[in-house]
């Protein structure tokens, strides 16, 4: 089942689809609506299954038609992972990592699938980078890692937009891992069942006005979901509605000679195959402000 | 005046005492109970104000009777300053910053004034740091420095507990402090209109068994409360209930020959004129669990 948020008419919904299906809804305010995704995920794979039934009964959605919202739209932690390809970590300028090296990004820096990645007032060099997401169902502390999949409930796509001048004025990445508009987290929560475990062995792509940018395989995370899961959770306890954005290949903007940054009227999409398509225009928070005064 | 969010009998209440005074509070299912403090702030001074004379009608509230919990038990970004202190900065081996060094907390690690810091069960270098925390009450962007304090309703105190081997396993620190029962709040949120603007000109002290670990004043912070109101607004959002931990002082533990860990049976205090002590114990994570198998 892959499960999409959405707001139609300033009100909030959520629709289901089986594979390769129609996607079918409620509002939150319609009988039956059987809660937000952000709840739904800590009852498991039983509760979405549940949910996912009561949205199917709803009236079909036309996702062309509605503002597309991230999926849970208050997670919990957003715990982002950083240098987890070696040809990412490599060309960044760093050795291949022996432990995750771990970012937050606040909830505020969110948007969802087609809504404008912001390039900053601040800055011009606004990066792209191709992630996917694992959102945690159940929660935990201490757990083993052949257990660790057990708590993923899902998967999803991330744009971890990345404002690089911002991200190397200190020794901490966080100002520039969380400009407002800047993580683009959607279409769809995917479902684990519906999705190879911890999903391996997926190609994973990022494309700027078409061109692909990255390309690889899920198989090339250093740390991989399971990993994450199990590592992470030493230090502090998982809760349902946390999500680990796991990290992103070679081939961001910077690495580039000249660099490429994204630029008001480009797109970027992000694809890992059976996950889906994220697709985000790019415009100017400067534009904006513009246009609103 | 001064809050504290307790819990007593598994019930969660507020209290509030006038510069002082005696704490008066009610619990969260009495009549004429404010609301919890992460939402009061929103309101700013005047809603402040007004459940501070709510809460000083009802009862006196014994605060050694009751458990304290962080002022604010949700905040929204949890915004920690690093080597904001020169002679910390030194100590830690880098020069003084011309940019703010940011990594984030998770609700997860947050403990009251009272509780125990948990030493790891995976380390012994458990880490002080005395801190003070402005408080966001009107949200903003692109906030002007000279405007900046308006948007600061109260200030409270934090103990920024960091497990030092984990802080440094990966270029960046988010690990090592962001384990559970190691951030301590607390135990009053102090509205600005009792302090000086900024928070300035205070000492600032922590104590490791009644031994001064850390002493400077809040004028040797290199980014004032202003500026990093004024800087930080420049990339995000700063929204009511966002917390900004100011950094801290030259002396924590990893600097010292030897290194100065925590143990268990420990107490750290920190304190700031005006502000108040935030005392913890410190507890082994590993005995709990034994304890509690």
């Amino acid at each position: 089942m892959r499960f999409v948020t959405f707001r139609r008419s300033g009100a909030q919904g959520l629709a289901a689809a089986e594979p390769g299906g129609e996607f079918h809804g409620l509002m939150a305010t319609a009988p039956g609506y059987p809660g937000a995704l952000d709840d739904l995920v800590a009852g498991g794979p039983e509760a979405l299954a549940s949910a996912g039934r009561a949205l199917l009964a709803g009236p079909a959605i036309d996702l062309a038609a509605v503002e597309l919202l991230p999926p849970l739209t208050r997670p919990g932690k957003i715990i982002c992972v950083g240098l987890n390809y070696a040809d990412h970590s490599a060309e960044s300028g760093f050795a291949v990592p022996s432990y995750p090296t771990i970012f937050a990004r606040f909830a505020s820096s969110l948007i969802g699938h087609g809504a404008p990645l912001l390039r900053p007032a601040v800055s011009d060099q606004l990066d792209f980078e191709g992630e996917f997401v694992a959102v945690i169902g159940r929660g935990g502390r201490h757990i083993a890692k052949d257990a660790a999949l057990d708590h993923v409930v899902g998967y999803s796509l991330f744009n971890d937009g990345s404002v690089r001048d911002f991200q190397m004025k200190a020794p901490q990445w966080t100002v520039g891992k969380n400009f407002d508009g800047t993580g683009a987290f959607g279409p769809a929560l995917v479902t684990a069942d519906e999705l190879p475990p911890g999903c391996r062995g997926l190609r994973i792509e990022t494309r700027l006005n078409g061109q692909v940018v990255q390309s690889a395989s899920t198989d090339d995370l250093i740390f991989d979901v399971a990993t994450l899961v199990s590592t992470l959770s030493e230090a502090f306890t998982l809760s349902p509605g946390d999500i680990i954005v796991t990290g992103t290949p070679a081939g961001v903007g910077l690495a580039r000679k000249p660099p490429l940054w994204m630029r008001p009227g480009d797109v970027c999409e992000v694809e890992v195959e059976r996950l889906g398509v994220l697709r985000n225009p790019i415009e100017d928070e400067a534009g904006r402000q513009r246009a609103a005064a």
